[in-house]
């Protein structure tokens, strides 16, 4: 798995998980964020990076936000984007992903952005692809999310600056949640003091202190003094599976509020991947508070993605 | 509401509806237009204005002709363009419209232009927007379509250069036209000697005089040596609400045929924002035929909305 | 019919069929596309040709491969692109063809690219369309897909450089294939020594030797000793019209199989438009096998639609 994202050179080709890739890496995403970021403040946010590629968006599963930040990403490199949301395209045809994988590739597109259902979809492709091409992944199944964990690394150094003396808690649906184990790996990459895990019993994976965290079922327990506080969605098709009771109940137990805020430092920033569910897991006021960064999230994720996207292809470019 | 459209100097900020807008405005915008418009006929029909801007088409009602028509203004602005249909986005996952436009406005954008079934959809985005960001109103509910009725404005102005001595009949369902109410405000605001209504009492609104108009029931009369003759699309779900008969009796009361054409003047043009219901509200030969301007008002969208998106982004800028 | 894809000079102003082209016009557009294929290696794949022209892929049936490809092939050229999926557009508000066709033209846009279910669609806008305005035909019934064509003749020059002493064969559903049709008049034109079909005799024309063919209903006989095999699709909605019986047994007599490649030459080359279906009309260890350029066909499908693309507006150009 690690010496696929990696070319000869140990540059980033690929960019599938966080898994595999070392401080230095993860570090030099950060680092190439922070030049894109203050370029959304300027009049011209462009830069002719990647004029004259092909950014094919290739979404198995639909989401508009995760699309959207990649597609304005690369049009801000001024790459072409050409976006294919696959359920309704040549695979219903009956045609398998190999072969559209080929295609596109004999179309000479220079870059495939993958999210699929399938755990794996991502690191599938960049074993078949042609050496020309950067994959990256995001979000494939319940296995990993990326590009999110690296926005919220980024969005943590901007407050924090330094890893190495912060506690961060994520809470919520741990077992499921391909965020939250991308984030614990970049976490633990980085350098993190202390990473915990907050959530009931039956959203915990078994032994997962084995990732490099501490578990916590009381969110009171779990919340005492840290600097960081991470909420994940609830999906809420948990609810159904008899994983979950009701939405209220879970925010009875789980859902930050304004008094278990008060538990972690008083300069402690509060993230969330989005969408919100608004009194679910987080109290609305908490949400648009002066301690909530979770539109400054979505903000740096397009500068991070510009950093990834110009990272693997430039990589590429300088192979060949 | 007027203050809301103008920043400190005084400038177009926003473009929501034309009520509280100067004759002095509007003539900016007709202005702007007219140097957009010989643009069309150029090898190369760019410009690079709004180079490095992305403008968001944040479309909750479907409409291909408007859609087309603001993204191709955009794209000869050269901005980027980021269309969303939403009823197929986020807010399915039940995240509110103000969430929605706080999570685009964090990934740096500069405008949305808006269409939605609730009237003051714009303004309320408008009032909470960021500063840094423009609204353009494509429509909302019932009560406004401005960038319609400055493009027949400027339509208008082609043909007969001044407003002070026309007298122009519009035709149709006044009582639920966003378009009707946008095109009164405007003929008034620019000076037009007399504005007419023409349509049964059931498609008239109450105290239709109020709004500046003489009200007429009857075709023949109403005609009668005008200038200017706008239809309205007669929206076919009305038919079913009992305000209206049968197709072929709405025609026969109505429609615009050709003996009805001679009562106005003979040099009179007649406009339709399209698309046309032909042989329902208008004989087909005269929409094809030689005083029809129809196809001229496409064509002018385009200039009239390049005008009005530059004009609201630079009046941005600058005040930067 | 002839006269139309030509301006008063003689070149090429539309493309919408085989039939009426000289073998020179056909040479110019593969010389033109050899061009632009050695462009695809290189780093920036894009030239300025059309910057500023705006072309319309209107699609009435869909299909995400040519679609894709005329897209890439548009954005390449650096043309503004504005794709129109009929289906969910102005014309389910009743809107005719023609008034959808003159709303574009009134935009302002410089080419169609038009696939339809119905033979002649491309014709009819082409008669139709404004004299500044190219059309493009991608696909209209089962009369004629010439852009398939003219990159299937791309890539037979490309590996048998000369067509007159070549035997070509041609298998699968002739009977309802547009494709077929179009290969089968471009490989004429080009002075093909023999182009052969092979089918049941259900699905081939009657009187199909008057387009210039040998028939064969024996697939085993009709490769004996060529140098190019075209494998075309097969329509799976064929089956249940009962002009052909399981799939199982079509792939029994008229599949291609390894033991049956055998009879062409040794170096022969096997093609298919795609997509694939494997096992069907084709064994998969022949569509990925050596002698297969299927790929290859794809990436010279972007050349091929750039070369059209490019000479007709070109020559719309210099007419004015």
């Amino acid at each position: 798995m690690t010496n696929l994202q990696l070319n000869k050179e140990g540059k980033l080709k690929h960019f599938l998980s966080i898994e595999g890739l070392s401080k230095e890496s993860l570090t030099e995403i950060l680092d190439t964020a922070e030049s894109f970021s203050s370029m959304s403040e300027q009049r011209v946010k462009k830069v002719p990076l990647l004029r004259g590629k092909t950014i094919v968006i290739l979404f198995f599963e639909n989401s508009t936000r995760t699309r959207t930040t990649f597609e304005l990403a690369a049009t801000r490199l001024s790459a072409d984007v050409l976006t294919m949301n696959i359920s309704t395209s040549a695979t219903s045809k009956g045609e398998s992903l190999l072969d559209t994988i080929r295609n596109l590739e004999a179309m000479h597109v220079d870059m495939f952005v993958v999210r699929h259902a399938i755990s794996g979809a991502g690191h599938f492709i960049a074993q078949n692809a042609a050496p020309h091409i950067s994959v990256i992944n995001a979000g494939d199944g319940q296995h990993a999310h990326p590009t999110q964990a690296m926005l919220d690394m980024f969005t943590i150094r901007q407050y924090k600056h330094d890893f190495k003396e912060l506690k961060v808690a994520i809470i919520g649906d741990i077992l499921h949640s391909r965020v939250a184990r991308s984030q614990i790996q970049a976490l633990n990459t980085l350098g993190t003091k202390e990473v915990r895990v907050i959530a009931p019993k039956t959203l915990l994976p078994a032994h997962v202190e084995s990732l490099g965290v501490k578990a916590f079922n009381s969110i009171e327990e779990g919340l005492a003094g840290v600097d960081v506080i991470i909420m994940l969605r609830l999906q809420k098709e948990r609810m159904t599976s008899a994983l979950l009771p009701t939405e209220r109940e879970y925010f009875k137990c789980f859902g930050l509020t304004e008094k278990r805020l008060k538990l972690a430092k008083s300069n402690a920033i509060v993230m969330h991947p989005g969408p919100i569910n608004r009194g679910v897991e987080i109290e609305s006021c908490i949400a648009d508070g002066p301690q909530s960064v979770i539109l400054q999230q979505v903000g740096n994720g397009i500068a991070v993605r510009m950093a990834i996207m110009s990272l693997t292809l430039q990589s590429n470019i300088e192979a060949l």
